[in-house]
C-alpha cells in the first residue's frame, strides 16, 4: 500500500493545512475496508443506474461509469490495483481512479450520495453475502451431525450432569443436542439477515438529498428487501453488525461446548472417540502426543468473537447522532467474526463425519456409575412407592454399592430387597442399559426409536431451507 | 429467610455427611429464584394435569395437588410464606410445603420430571411474560415518540455529524430516528420470544423419562408453541437468556444514545430542550443545578446490561453437556436485565412526551455553522458543475465565511460569485433552512412532508401489532 | 424501606415541581448504598473533626455531631434505622436524621464538602476494608494449598497438556501452580490497594471549596496515604472500582481453572480425588449422584465478575468530566464482585484442605499414556542423538506401543532397539515414573525435592506479609 | 507466505496421516507470531549460551548456533526471509532454517526446552519492550498536558457536573485532571511490568527438564528479574496478557473521556477550543465540515481494546492445566492492544500541545449558568447561616434569576436581599469568576496558585521516572 500519492482529498477546499502524515495513516481505513471493493462497485453501479433513470446522469454517462468501474474491478481481482493510504478508504480509492480514467463524468458519480450512506450500503451487502456463505457451512455441519447421529442412534454412552454419570443415553442422541443448538443459530442468522437486508442508500450524509433519487429502485437493483425508513438512523445505525456479532458469539459458545466434549472424549481418561490424525497435531518435545488441536483452537477462538461483540457494543454506546468517525471501527470486528465463524464451521463440518466412536469404551463407562439408578426409582414408583421415597431407597442402595463396589445390576435380589421389599426379580430388566435407554420413548427422549425419528424430522427441516 | 429448617434434602439418601452450613447458603438459589414461584406453580399444575391424563396420577390426586398448590400461591402472594435456605430453591420450597400439607400425594408430583427440566420451564415461562410486558412499554415509548415527532415535523434544528453542524433537519425527523432503532428492537424481541416459547418440560434430568408422559399436552397447557426436540439440549440450553440479554444490550445502547443527546440538549451550551423538573434532580452543594438525572442514569445502566450479556456468554462457554451447577448463575443477570430494561423504558416513555423543544434556539443554531453548504453544492451541480468541483467551490466559500464571520446566506451575490460564476440570484432560495429541509423530499428524507408520511406509516405498523 | 417520608430534598430550592414518584425510586441509590453507612459516618466524623480544627465548627458543635452520628450508627447496627427512598441515598438519610436530632448544627456538617467527594471517600474506605478481608481469605487459601502440596510433594499423577497425558508430575507440584496464580493475584490486590487508599475528601462538588479545609488532616484521620491531587479528577475517577474488578476477574479466572480440574478429577473417568460430602449436593431425580457443586458454582460465578468488569468499563467510557449521575452505577458491581470473591475464596479455603487424593488412581493413570516418552528422548540425546532425531525415534516407538497396547516401560529391550540401537538396559531406569519426576530437578521443576523447597520459600514469603 | 514447503513437522513420528491442508492453515500461528522473531532469537541465544555453560552444548556448537541465528535475524530484518505455514509458527520457521544451514547442531538447540516455555518467554520479552515504549509515549503526553496546563493555570472556563454548568474552574486545572488519570495508568503499567518480567524459560513442556539447566542464568541474560517458580504455571499462565489488556482498557477509557470533551469543545455549541486542521478531516459531501476525527477515532478504538480484554478473559476461563492449544489465541489481542495504545497515545501527544483554547468563549460560558451560586451559599454560611439553609436561599435566588434572565452577579443588592437579609454589598466580590476560582485554594483545588503548584509537583514526579 502506498502513502506517496498526491493528497487529492475529497474534502480539501476548506482546509489551510495538510493532514499530518501520522494522522493520515491513523485515520485511514483502506488497510481493512479494501475488502468491500466488490460491493462498493456494485453499489456504485446501482446508484449510477438510478441516477440515469431519474435523469441526473445521461445514459452515456451511466455506461461510461459502469464500464470504468468494471475495469477497476477486474484490476483489483487480478491484483493489479494499488491502494493509496492518502485516499483514506475503498470508496475514494475507486472513485479517484475512475475519475482519472473517465474524467469529469467520474466526478458525477457521487451526486446524491455521501460516504456515510455508501459505506453503510457496502457493509450490508458484504455481510449479507457472508451470512449466506455461513448458512451454507452451518447446514453442512448439521448434515454431518445427522449422518453420525443416525449411524449411532443406538450406540450407548453415559449421559452426564455435573460431569458425573447420570443416565445412559445414545451417542446419536447426544449429537442431536448439538444439532439443536445449531438449529437455533440458523434461526438467529436468518432473523439477522432480514434486518441486514435493508437499503440505506439515499440517506446521503444524514438528511437525504435534494436530487430526485429513487431509493426503492436502488434497493431493488441491489437485492435489498426495502429502503430504510429514516436517513439519520440509516447512517448512524450499526445494529446489524452487533446483531451479527451476537449471533456469532452464541454460535461460538455452542462450538466451544462441543469442542470441550471432543477434548474430554479424546483424553485417555474418557477414550470415547478417536479423531483422525489429520485433525490433530503433535508436540515438539513429547513424542507420544496426539493433541486435539482443532477443537481446542475453536474453543479458544470463542474469546475473540465475544471480544468483537464487546467492542461493537462499546463502540456504539452513547454516540450522539448521526454519523461519527468512531463508526469506522465497526469493520474489523465484523470481518474477523465472519472469518472466524466460517473457519470454525468448516473445521467442524470436515471433522464431525470423521469422528470414530469407541463404542465398547462408551458402553463400559455407561455401565459404571449407577447410571440406571433412576430406572430403579421409576420401577419402585410404578409399584406404588411415592417418588420421593423411592429416591431415598435408591440413594441407600447406591451408598451400599459404593461401599461394596457393586453396580445396581450386580447386586443380588436379596441385597436389593434390603432397601425395599417391593423389589422383585423383574427389576433386572430395567437395570440394563438397553432397557433404560429404550424406555425413554417420547418426543425428545433418548430411545433409539426417538433418535431415528428426530433425525428424520431434522432432515426434512433442512431440506426445506 | 430462614436457615433453621430441618434439612429435608431431596437427595439425601446417598450422603453420609450433612452439607456444610456455608456451602448450603453458598449453593442455595432461593435468595433470587423465589421470583419464579408463580410460573413454577403453573408448571406443576400443568404437569399434574398431564400425569392424570396419562394415568400416572388419579384425578383425585391431581385435584389435591392443584388445590394445595393454589393455596401455597395465595400464601406467597399474601406474603405469608417463609422461604427456607435449607430447601435450596423455589421448587423444593414449594414441593416440601405441598407434601407437608397433602401428604404422600405431594411426593408424587415430581414423577417423570426433574429440577433440570422444571427450572428450564419456569424461566422460559417467566421470561415470556416479561417479554410481553417489555413489548408493551416499548410500544408506549414508540407512541410517545410519534406524538412528539408529528408535532415537530417542521421544527428545524441542526443535524450533526461528528457533533459538527452538518445540514438542517427537523426535530420530528430526529425523533423518528430513535423510533426506527426501537423498531428493530421490537423485531428482535419478537424473534427472541419465538425461541423462548418452547417447552422443555419432559426432558427430565437429561434423557427423558420412562413414564408415558405427553409433552405436547403440557406444552399446550402452558401456552408454549411446541415441545423442544432433544432432552439433553433442553436442560443445558440457555440460549434464550443470552439472546434476551443481547436484545436488551442493543436496546440499552439505543437508549444510551438518546440519553446522550438529551443530556447535550439540556446543557446550557445547546439549550435545545427543557425537561420538566419532575425528571430532574438537584445538587446538595450547588443550588442552581438542575440535572438531567434520568437520561444520565439510563446511560449509566447500559453498562450493567452489557455486563449481564458478558456474564451469560462467559457462563456457558465450554460447558460440557448436559446440566451443570454453573447454570444456576443464569437467573440473576436475566432478572436484572428485565428490571433494568423495564424501568428505563418506563422512564423514557413517561419523559419523552414531556420534552419541551426550544424551537427558537434550535433554529438559531441551525442557521449557524454553514448548514446549507451542501445545498449550495447541489445548486452548482444542477447548473452543470461536477459534484467534486462543486464541493471544492463551496469549501472555499466556507473558508471565506470563517474568515469574515459570515454565513453563506449572509454573503452578497458578488461575494459568492468570487468562487463560481454560475451562481445567480436564485441561489438564496436554496440557502434558507426551510428550503434546504423541504428539498430532501424522498422516502427517509427530512422534508416535513416525508416526516409526516413516516409518522403515518409507523402508526399503522404499530397498530398492527 | 419507606417511600412515604416527606420529601425534604437537599436541593429543592430551585425546583417548581416535585420529583415524579417513579423517578424518585428509579434514581434513588439507598437500596444498595446503605451498605456504606459505617464508612459514611467515619468520613463525616473525620470531616467534622477537621472543620473544628480549622475553626469552621466549634468544638462543641463537633462533639454534638460526633455523638449524634455515633447514636445513628448504633441504631443502624441494631437494625432500628428506617431508610427512606425519598432521601435518595445513605448520605442524606443519615444527615437528615442527624439534623432532626441535633438541630441546626447538623446542617453545618455538610460545610465544605459535597456528596460528590463524600461518596468517593465512602467507597474508597469501604473497598479498602474489603480488600483487607479478601487478602486474608486469599492467604488462608494459599496456606491450605501449601499444606496439601507439602503432603503430596511426591504423589505422582499425570501432567497434562491438551488434556492428553504429557509427563508425570507430582500432585504437590500441581497445587503449587494454583498457589502461584494466587500469588500474582495477591500482588495485584496490593497494587490496587495503594491506588484505592487516596483521599478525595475536600474535592467538594468538583473544584474544591472556599473554606479553609485541611485535606491532609482528614486523609490522615481516615488512614489514607495522601489526599488526591486534583479535585475534578477526584469526583469523576472510578479507576479504583475498575482496577478492583480486573483483579477480581483474573482471580475468578484462576478459580475457574482450579474448579474445572476439580470437576474433572471427581468424574468417574478421572477419579483422581474425593471431595467430602459436605461440599457436594445430590440430584432430585438421580439417587446415585454426588455432584461437585461448589467448584461448578465457583466456575459459573466467573461470569458475573467478568460481567461487572464489563459493566464498569462501559459505564465510564466517554463520560465528560466531572461527576455525572451515571457514576451511581459503580456501586452494585463492586459490591457484588466483593461478595462473590469473598464467598468463592472462602469456599475454596474450606474445601482445599479436605481434598482427598486417590493416589493409586493417579499413579495408574500416569503409567498409561506414554508419559515417559520425553524421558526416553532425553536418554537418547544424552547418548548423542540430536534432539529432533530422538523425538522421531520415540514417536515411532509410541506408534508401535499404540498398535501393540504396550507402554514404553512394558516393551522388551529388543522391541525398543528396533527404533534405535543406542538403547541399552539402563533405559528402564528413566522410564519409571519416579525416575522421570525426580530428574526434573531445577527451580520450578516437578522433582519432589524442588516441590518441598518451593513450599518452604512460599511459606516464608507468606509469613512476611 | 508459502504453504508449499515439505511438511517437516517437529512432531511427525507418531502420525500415520498428514495434516489436512485447511487444518494446517487453521492451526498455524505464523501469520501473526512472526512478530516475535527478534525476541525468539534472543531467547534462543540465551538458551544456547546457558546450554554451553552447563556442558550440554560445546562452545563451538553454541557459537555456530548464535552465528546462524544472527544471520537469520539479519535476513528477516532485510525482508528476505520466507515464512512457511507448514512450519506452523515463528519458532519452527527459524529453527528449521537454522538446521538447514548449520546441520545437526541446529537440532540440538531445542534440548531442554519446549515450544511451551519458548513462546511464553518470547511474548514476555516482546511485551516488556512494548511496555517501555508505551511508557515513553505516555510520559510525552503527560508532559504536553503540563505545558498547556501551566500556560492556562488561570484561564477560566465553566466546570461541569451532569454537563450542567457547576462552578468556574481553570482550563489548566481541567487538563491536570487528565494528567492524574494518566498518572494512575503509568503506575498500573509499571506494576504490570514487574509481573511480566519473570522468566518461564526452563519450564519446558510443563514439568521442567531432565537436563542440568540453569534458569537463573538465562533469566539474567534476558534481563528478567527472576525465573518463575512453577513449571506447570509457567506454561499455562497468561495473566500478563490480561493484566496488560486491563491496563490498556483503563487507559483507553481515560482517552475516551478526554476525546469526548475535545469533541464537545470543538462543537459550534461549545467552541471552547480549536484543533489545528492537520488533526481534522472533512466531508465528501458537506464542504463546510471540519471534523475532530482524531479524538473521535480514539474514542471509537476504546471498544476494540475492551474487546481484547474480554477475549483474553474468555480464553483463559476454565482451562485445565497446563498448556492447551487455546492459548495460541493470546497473541493477536495483545499485539493489537499494543498497537492501538501506542497509536492513540502518539496521536494525543502530538495533538495536545496544539490545542488552542478560545479563552473568551470559555470565560463567557462560565459567566452564564449561575456558576457562582455555591460561592453565594458559602458567603451566607460564613455569615452564620447553616449550610442547608443557605442552599435553600440560593436555590430561590437562582429560580428568580431563571425567571428574570439575570445571573446572580447581575442582580441588585435589593433583589438579593429578598432572599436573605444577611447579604450585603461585599457579596459582589465573591460572585466574580476570578474571586470564585481563587478562593478554592487548597491542595487539589482550582485556584491558579494551586494549579501552578500541582504542575511543579508533577514535573518533579515525572523527572524522577
Amino acid at each position: 500500500m502506498s502513502q506517496n500519492d498526491q493528497p487529492i482529498k475529497p474534502w480539501g477546499g476548506r482546509f489551510s493545512e495538510a493532514t499530518d502524515a501520522f494522522v493520515e495513516r491513523f485515520t485511514a481505513s483502506i488497510g481493512f475496508d479494501y475488502r468491500l471493493y466488490h460491493h462498493d462497485i456494485n453499489g456504485s453501479i446501482a446508484h449510477a443506474t438510478m441516477l440515469a433513470k431519474v435523469g441526473v446522469l445521461t445514459e452515456a454517462e451511466r455506461d461510461q461509469i459502469i464500464t470504468g468501474l468494471e475495469e477497476i474491478r477486474a484490476e483489483i481481482v487480478a491484483g493489479k490495483f494499488t491502494w493509496s493510504v492518502s485516499l483514506e478508504d475503498v470508496h475514494m480509492n475507486i472513485e479517484a481512479l475512475l475519475t482519472q480514467r473517465i474524467g469529469i463524468t467520474g466526478k458525477k458519480l457521487h451526486t446524491g450520495r455521501s460516504r456515510n450512506d455508501q459505506v453503510a450500503t457496502d457493509i450490508r451487502l458484504y455481510l449479507r453475502d457472508e451470512i449466506d456463505a455461513i448458512a451454507k457451512e452451518l447446514t453442512r455441519l448439521q448434515q454431518g451431525l445427522l449422518q453420525v447421529a443416525e449411524a449411532n442412534a443406538d450406540t450407548i454412552m453415559p449421559g452426564f450432569t455435573h460431569l458425573q454419570t447420570a443416565q445412559p443415553v445414545t451417542f446419536g442422541h447426544h449429537l442431536l443436542a448439538w444439532f439443536e443448538m445449531l438449529q437455533r443459530d440458523y434461526g438467529r442468522l436468518m432473523d439477522c439477515r432480514k434486518r441486514v437486508n435493508q437499503s440505506p442508500l439515499g440517506a446521503a450524509a444524514l438528511a437525504g438529498t435534494t436530487y430526485p433519487i429513487d431509493r426503492a429502485y436502488t434497493a431493488q437493483l441491489l437485492g435489498f428487501d426495502a429502503p430504510t425508513e429514516n436517513s439519520l438512523d440509516s447512517v448512524s445505525d450499526r445494529d446489524f453488525a452487533i446483531e451479527f456479532a451476537a449471533f456469532a458469539s452464541i454460535l461460538m459458545m455452542h462450538l466451544s461446548r462441543a469442542s470441550e466434549e471432543l477434548v474430554l472424549w479424546t483424553s485417555s481418561q474418557f477414550s470415547f472417540i478417536d479423531l483422525p490424525d489429520r485433525f490433530c497435531t503433535g508436540s515438539s518435545i513429547m513424542p507420544q502426543k496426539k493433541n486435539p488441536d482443532v477443537p481446542e483452537l475453536v474453543r479458544g477462538k470463542t474469546g475473540r468473537v465475544y471480544g468483537h461483540l464487546t467492542a461493537l457494543l462499546t463502540l456504539m454506546k452513547s454516540q450522539p447522532l448521526a454519523y461519527n468517525k468512531d463508526n469506522q471501527e465497526d469493520k474489523e470486528p465484523v470481518f474477523d467474526a465472519i472469518d472466524t465463524v466460517k473457519d470454525c464451521l468448516r473445521a467442524f463440518a470436515d471433522m464431525v463425519p470423521a469422528i470414530q466412536p469407541r463404542k465398547e469404551k462408551m458402553y463400559e463407562a455407561a455401565k459404571r456409575g449407577f447410571s440406571t439408578a433412576t430406572d430403579l426409582a421409576d420401577y419402585l414408583v410404578r409399584r406404588g412407592v411415592p417418588f420421593r421415597d423411592a429416591h431415598e431407597i435408591v440413594g441407600k442402595s447406591v451408598a451400599y454399592g459404593v461401599q461394596t463396589g457393586k453396580d445396581l445390576s450386580e447386586m443380588s435380589l436379596a441385597e436389593l430387597q434390603q432397601f425395599s421389599t417391593v423389589i422383585e426379580q423383574d427389576v433386572f430388566a430395567v437395570l440394563t442399559l438397553e432397557g433404560s435407554v429404550a424406555a425413554r420413548n417420547h418426543i425428545g427422549g433418548t430411545a433409539p426409536a426417538q433418535v431415528k425419528a428426530a433425525v428424520e424430522r431434522a432432515k426434512h427441516n433442512i431440506a426445506a431451507r
